[in-house]
């Protein structure tokens, strides 16, 4: 069913590292209800969360943005990391939770956030996967993604693994009683993102578009990070540059550059965002541009049973394995696209 | 010096608009100590500010984030305006003052935001160009633009009054003492403005770059709105593709799609963000992308002696300038892009 890679190895780290999703998901959501217990004791009485993260990181953050006011009420706020680091002026946040999400935990300016906002007394919430780095080091707690070392440069598994992360975070600074049903829904997430996992379909898509040099990926509320993280994966894997929009801001100005060498990528799972995403379809085509739906019996197909709160985390596998089909189309090499390594280190 | 447009006409809305703009903040700054005066009194004791915002208002929105919180100390967080119009959950933001930034004052979510934190009780300001707007009508303290009508589709002078609004709450949530240095700083504005009004310098540029498809722009801390606001006029101008990052970001996936086709734009002033900014400059050259800088003595030149923390409102001149002039080399219809027209109501 997968095209086997352009260079004949017996699979790609990414391949194997997308593989493992639904393995990384059931082991943490094994740990969820002992998860949410400490951080329900942690962030008790704060009034707001401030995000601080990077890259695919800043991502999940976007995921935060939407699902902890929605699940619980009370504002997101993503920092600005170079207050701390270029201007040596952290924000005063006190009586916020300060969440730090980052891979590896190495990355100086997202530890900068985390430790101003200790010393500031803010319980502060590090989502690694390096527990011993840097970052879970000014954490008060440290959730552990887990996930195995990632080897690949482009994230897949740890982007998962975060945005579980922002949902445990989100089960535990809601209400008590919302979290049974939470825990059960949660518990059939690693089957359905088995089922997510279809790169014959990726394959087709990647072959209608593989002449790309440029696109644009759309989502809005909860899926706006799978939008976003698509067109990462998709830039950072393919040489093409794809620019994320939300429905109003592609309509308002940016439609204008959409024609028939710009495919667009629709992320419209079933849930209430995604109408005004599907709203664009016959402006879309009405400009010619090639339009490629990721949602429930479409192009890049999902499970239609994922409720709408973790629609991000099954989304976001189709977007990867496109990402990885248009490389293989396209005979990038994958592990090192770009001739980059795994650094994560920023200034 | 300025060529003419194409279509012969005598010139373009865009082009009165921009060269509009040292005028139009005058009259503002003119203003100034009403402005700050009625402002501290409304905000006096909140402790944090929220912006909603779509489009170039959104990137006022991200000079905020910046601005606010290196002048008061004071978090700041962008407001998701789908939580209160798609979800019908608006987060809990009693305790902060919530700025909401449109143009036209007519785009439903922003209004719907405002409205949402009035009904907390929240002090409210609207920064926008119709005092008569639903968007003004849901404010405390309504900051005019008055600009006059801006009829090009692509923002010029509002996109600019709109970063001086910001400017002048800065100042009113920020210590009494910097008030008076600050308006003097202000007062000499209009003229750096009216210095960084240089188009034979963009139209240079803009034939180095004529058959562009597709670029990037780059810029940090109190300019990275500057480099979202270059992307997105030069987008809708010219239909090339252009995505905004900051240093970070580009180096740690992006970069491995720039190479000689793909264009980057540094914004560069002289201000501390500005270091890792320029750092990209030889992993670029090493890519073969050709790069254009906007700075002081830069290929798009802007007057050495603005202080930072008002470099964007003069930075934003050369990027609409470049926009302006990449559409003239590309014989785009200026004042109506793709066939679209003044339209900023959001669903």
């Amino acid at each position: 069913m997968t095209p086997p890679p352009r260079d004949g190895a017996p699979g790609t780290l990414l391949e194997a590292e997308l593989r493992e999703q639904p393995e990384v998901i059931a082991r943490l959501v094994d740990r969820a209800p002992d998860e949410v217990r400490t951080l329900r004791r942690l962030t008790s009485g704060t009034a707001g969360v401030v995000v601080a993260a990077r890259g695919s990181s800043d991502n999940a953050a976007r995921y935060a943005q939407y699902l902890l006011p929605l699940r619980t009420g009370l504002p997101v706020g993503l920092a600005a990391p170079s207050l701390s680091t270029v201007y040596g002026r952290a924000p005063d946040v006190r009586g916020a939770t300060v969440v730090a999400i980052s891979q590896s935990g190495a990355s100086p300016d997202v530890v900068a956030v985390l430790a101003d906002a200790r010393a500031q007394g803010c319980p502060t919430v590090a989502i690694t996967n390096d527990p011993g780095s840097a970052l879970a080091a000014q954490a008060d707690h440290v959730l552990d993604m887990a996930t195995g070392p990632e080897r690949s440069v482009a994230a897949t598994k740890t982007y998962t693994a975060s945005l579980l992360g922002v949902a445990l975070l989100a089960l535990a600074m809601g209400a008590p009683d919302d979290e049974p049903e939470a825990l059960r829904e949660l518990a059939a997430l690693p089957s359905r993102i088995a089922e997510a996992i279809r790169p014959a379909d990726a394959a087709a898509v990647a072959q209608r578009l593989s002449g790309l040099t440029r696109a644009v990926a759309v989502g809005r509320g909860l899926n706006l990070c799978t939008a976003h993280e698509a067109a990462l994966k998709i830039t950072e894997l393919t040489r093409a540059l794809v620019i994320p929009y939300s429905p109003a801001d592609l309509r308002h100005g940016p439609i204008a550059a959409v024609g028939p060498d710009t495919p667009v990528l629709l992320v419209a799972p079933d849930e209430p965002a995604s109408a005004s995403v599907r709203d664009l379809v016959p402006a879309l085509r009405e400009r010619g541009a090639p339009v490629v739906v990721l949602g429930p019996g479409a192009d890049l197909p999902v499970p239609a049973e994922v409720p709408g709160w973790l629609s991000p985390l099954v989304c976001a596998v189709p977007a990867q394995a496109l990402a990885w089909q248009l490389a293989v189309t396209r005979g990038v090499d994958i592990d090192h696209p770009g001739g980059l390594s795994k650094i994560t280190t920023t200034r």
